[in-house]
């Protein structure tokens, strides 16, 4: 268990052989449901540590090479367990009060984090559907907390560096004016809009209108009304093509305790159908050479996300 | 049609939404079998224009916005038809003569393709499987020649140039001569072996033994020896688990009509099921944050495909 990294993309791999014993649809029992053994009873949000972690706190030496020199697998990984109820499909079909308590778990565990010195990066995600291979069904996120900053993350943040240096502006909160057009909804502190190079079919970024770099510096108004945007956002990708659609979601945050004038924090949604309700599939030009092949024209996914959206009370 | 660029990350979008008429899997008409309206009689490998291409010799006009411009889709698409047998399952059952053929169609294109001075790339790659998205099976791969070069390959040139700079050696060079843990296969000319920093469950890189940056500059023996590395490796692929493995199979090379002394040219093999013989998903961490979790040690990997291979004549 350990962490290498590819030297001429800096791209890093978490390398847990462990894992591939873990179950992949175990029948009949759900290990997220009130009552079983790890989850016990009396709660309304909780938050697991993964038993098939990918990091962990007391992770063995890492190996070494003449040429390569992995990093050790330090941190930890969560599942939260979103609701008690098991039936439920998506966040989107928690009331917005249930949606704020998740996000407020998110937080107190960030806030924790942050006071961990070895721990640099707080990534948060959710992946949604089997035909994206998620196999446990009930309403669920993901936490890893890592001892590297993850290179997308890396990536954006010297983009984003490089911009303000230059201009003196943020480029995020540059692009959150200018993205009128293809706006699909926001309210008094958040706006999602489907960017002008979206690279998946259906895909929504949502900023806070202010420009803030961590979750857990949102104001208690913000925290209300991102769960008011997430609510009504995957509202609009599960009706939008009538039949819920996978999708991934991320925040993309700055580094844990790094302040940055020029990064903004962001949740990035990818839906992965295509306007025709079939599965998008990244092959060689995307995950050989970063070409993405967009079958859509951004401006009208944004449109038909709209539009779904305006019947989502 | 327009290429779009993601401002943080650089990633290329090819925009292109009259690729959504195509057909998913046309019943009992294969369009790359001989006899058909774009093939015709008598070819023992094909080069068909793309009917769905995400570039074209006479692009529109791109998009402008005030903080973004697209680039023209300029350039053109092809599939590559390996051999008129439509019930052949893969590269590899095709005879070396045959797979040589194919790959001196590959380098006739791409010298075609270095007398155009508004081609900037030369992308040559391969999808297999149809739990990968491929919907059509009979034995083919793809061209794509661009008016830029791919993110991925770009990111990989900034590094190796840099390590040149400060070391004056070639990385690449430098890996292919201390990967001998990882070995999979080695011929006169060329060597294959699972990266120290895979990131897919079973992935293999392919390098000639000589530094060469461009397909077209190989030798008359080492496009006969390349042809018997694919066919060994990718036998390698399909017996290792007992059943065919879906794969992704690029070539990275530099930039049309550019030497460089720390660039080589090498192919990238992506295949997608874990040791268990259960696809591999990419999701939340590896999209949203080019973190990939690996449940196998590469290690394990090459000694499972060396075993394979052994059996492969």
């Amino acid at each position: 268990m350990e962490i290498r990294r590819n030297p001429f993309t800096g791209e890093r791999v978490l390398v847990s052989p462990h894992r591939l014993s873990r179950p992949w649809q175990p029948e009949g029992f759900c290990p997220f449901c009130p009552g079983g053994p790890e989850t016990g009873q009396g709660w309304e949000v909780l938050l697991l540590p993964n038993r098939y972690p990918v990091v962990t706190r007391s992770p063995p030496t890492p190996t070494r090479e003449e040429l390569f020199q992995a990093e050790e697998a330090y941190g930890q990984a969560y599942v939260l367990v979103e609701t008690p109820r098991h039936d439920l499909d998506d966040l989107s079909d928690l009331p917005p009060s249930q949606i704020e308590k998740v996000l407020r778990l998110v937080m107190k565990a960030q806030k924790e984090a942050e006071e961990d010195p070895k721990a640099l990066y707080f990534l948060f995600f959710r992946n949604k559907g089997r035909e994206i291979g998620v196999s446990l069904t009930h309403p669920h996120s993901q936490i890893y907390i890592l001892p590297v900053v993850p290179p997308r993350v890396e990536t954006e943040l010297r983009a984003s560096e490089e911009w303000y240096r230059e201009r003196g502006t943020c480029l995020h909160c540059l692009i959150t004016t200018r993205e009128e057009k293809r706006i699909v909804y926001q309210n008094a502190s958040w706006k999602s809009f489907v960017p002008y190079y979206a690279k998946w079919p259906h895909e929504v970024h949502i900023y806070p209108k202010r420009h803030v770099s961590h979750l857990t510096a949102l104001r208690e108004d913000e925290v209300g009304h991102l769960a008011d945007m997430l609510r009504k956002t995957l509202c609009a990708f599960k009706t939008a093509l009538g039949k819920p659609m996978p999708y991934i979601m991320v925040l993309h945050q700055a580094p844990l305790r790094v302040e940055t004038p020029h990064y903004h924090l962001h949740f990035e949604i990818y839906g992965m159908y295509r306007p025709d309700a079939k599965l998008k599939y990244a092959a060689g030009a995307e995950l050989g050479a970063s070409l993405y092949t967009l079958d859509t024209m951004p401006e009208e996914t944004a449109e038909r996300l709209r539009k779904a959206l305006a019947n989502c009370v």
